[in-house]
C-alpha cells in the first residue's frame, strides 16, 4: 500500500492562503509532517484562482524537495506549470491526472513519456464518468492500451476508479468499488488509486462513511490511496484495513503502530 | 441486512451467570434492549460446563418470547435441547448450527426440516476448516446441495464463510472475505452470516479491526451479521457500512441514525 498526502493543495484553505502569501516555513513544515505521519508520497496542487501555477508549481517543488525525500504527485492540467516543475525536480513523479479528453491527453502525455513519470489516469471520457462499473473498466482499459502503446510503463498507471458523493448518489460507492474489483481482475499489472474523502461529501459523520469506504476499498485491492495522512482517525483505519485484507504480514505494522500510541 | 443480537450467551460471564441463577429480569431486559438497538433476531446460547441445557433452553426461549417479537436463532448442539425448545417456541427459529460434521447433520437436520427452521450452514468439514476460500466454498456447495435435497428451501440457509482471528493467522481475513465473495457468486439464493468479532480476537484495539472488518464483509455481500447490537459503536459502522456499499437507499437508514443521535 502506498499513501499519498493530499495537504499540499491550494484548495485547502489554510494551504492556499500559505502558497498565495509564499509562507515558505508552513509549506515546509506541511511536508515533514506528512512524510513523518506516514505519507510514502506527496501530491501537490496549486491550481487556484489567483494562483500563476507556472511560477508557483515550480516553486513548491524545490521548497518540498528541499524538506523530503519522498516522491511527488504534481497535480496539474498546466502543461506549461508540469514542464517547469519538472526541469526543477530531482524526484520521482507521478502526474494527477489523464483521462479520456483528448485535450489533456495530447498536452500531458508527451509530458509523461518524455520524464517517465507515472500518471493517475481518471475514468472518466469527454462525455464525463460512466454510470457502471462496466463502463468504467472499459474505459480503464482503453486508456490502459493507449498509455501502453505510447510507451509507459504498466506499472507506471495509476488508476483511479473515481470517488463520487454518496450524498449526491447513494450508489456510488458500490459502482466504484466494483470498478476496483473489475481493473484488479482485469488489468493486474496497474495500479489503483483513489481519494477517499469525497465519498461522504455532504453527508453528516464523514469521518464514520470514510473509515468504512476506505476499508471496502482496500479490500477491493486499491494499492494507493490519496488521503489527509496527518488524521490519525485516518491512519488507524487504514492500518486496521490491511490488517482484516491479509495485507499486513504477521500483523507488523498494526502491531507497531499500536506499540507507538496511533491506533487512537 | 440482517442483524442478530449475540448477548444471550452463557458464555458471556454476565449472561451466563444470569442464566445460572435464573435471573428472569436481567435476561428479559437483555432481550428488550437487543430489540430497542436495532437486533432484527437474538441469538440464544446455554450451551456452558454446570448447564442442563434440555431445561434451560426451553426457559430461555419462552422467557425471551414473551418480552419480545423477533424470530430466535437457537444456538445449541444438544438435540434433545433443541426439541424441547422447538416445542415452546411461537416464534422463526433459525438453528445455529450444521456443519459437514455427519453426527451434527444427522441430530440436527431432522429438526429443521420437521419444524421448517432456518439453518445457519458453517464451512466446516469433518476434517477440520479449509484453508482455501475455494475449499470452503465446495464445502458450501456440497452442503447446500444436500440441505436442498433435505427438502430446505435456499433462503432458509445462512452459509457461514467461518471469521477465524488474525492474531492466529494474518491471513484468515482475507480467505473469509473471499470465501463470501465466491458463495455470493456461486449460491446467490442463499443468505451469508459472519460472526465479526471473532477476527480481532488476540489482537489490540479490537474495536478498530473489527469495524474495518465489519465494512470488508458487508462490501462483499453478507447480508446477516451475528453482532453486539448494544455497543453503538458496531451499529454506526454498520449504517455507515450499509450507506457505503450502496445497501441503504436514499441514505434513509444512516440519516434517521444521525438524527436520532445514534451515529456517536
Amino acid at each position: 500500500m502506498q499513501i499519498i498526502g493530499e495537504s499540499i493543495n491550494s484548495n485547502i484553505p489554510a494551504t492556499g492562503k500559505a502558497i498565495q502569501s509564499r509562507d515558505a516555513s508552513f509549506l515546509a513544515q506541511l511536508a515533514r509532517e506528512q512524510r513523518d505521519a506516514g505519507a510514502d508520497m506527496l501530491d501537490i496542487c496549486a491550481a487556484a484562482a489567483g494562483v500563476n501555477e507556472i511560477e508557483v508549481l515550480p516553486w513548491l517543488v524545490q521548497l518540498v524537495q528541499a524538506e523530503v525525500d519522498t516522491p511527488l504527485v504534481l497535480d496539474s492540467l498546466n502543461a506549461q506549470a508540469l514542464e517547469a516543475a519538472l526541469a526543477v525536480c530531482q524526484r520521482r513523479v507521478i502526474i494527477n491526472s489523464l483521462s479520456d479528453e483528448e485535450r489533456r491527453w495530447q498536452e500531458l502525455l508527451p509530458l509523461v513519456v518524455g520524464h517517465r513519470c507515472g500518471a493517475i489516469v481518471m475514468c472518466m471520457g469527454s462525455a464525463g464518468i460512466p454510470d457502471t462499473a462496466q463502463g468504467r473498466l472499459s474505459l480503464a482499459q482503453k486508456l490502459v492500451a493507449r498509455a501502453l502503446r505510447a510507451g509507459i510503463a504498466p506499472h507506471d498507471l495509476y488508476l483511479d476508479p473515481l470517488v463520487m458523493s454518496l450524498g449526491a448518489n447513494w450508489q456510488a460507492g458500490k459502482v466504484t468499488l466494483e470498478t476496483l474489483r473489475l481493473i484488479h481482475q482485469s488489468l493486474p499489472e496497474v495500479h489503483t488509486i483513489c481519494a477517499i474523502s469525497n465519498v461522504s461529501f455532504g453527508l453528516p459523520r464523514r469521518r464514520l462513511l470514510n473509515a468504512s469506504f476506505l476499508a471496502m476499498a482496500v479490500a477491493m485491492g486499491v494499492d494507493t490511496l490519496l488521503v489527509n495522512v496527518c488524521d490519525k482517525t485516518v491512519m488507524a483505519t487504514l492500518w486496521a484495513a490491511n490488517v482484516a485484507a491479509g495485507n499486513d504480514k504477521s500483523c507488523l505494522t498494526y502491531l507497531k503502530g499500536y506499540r507507538a500510541g496511533r491506533l487512537g
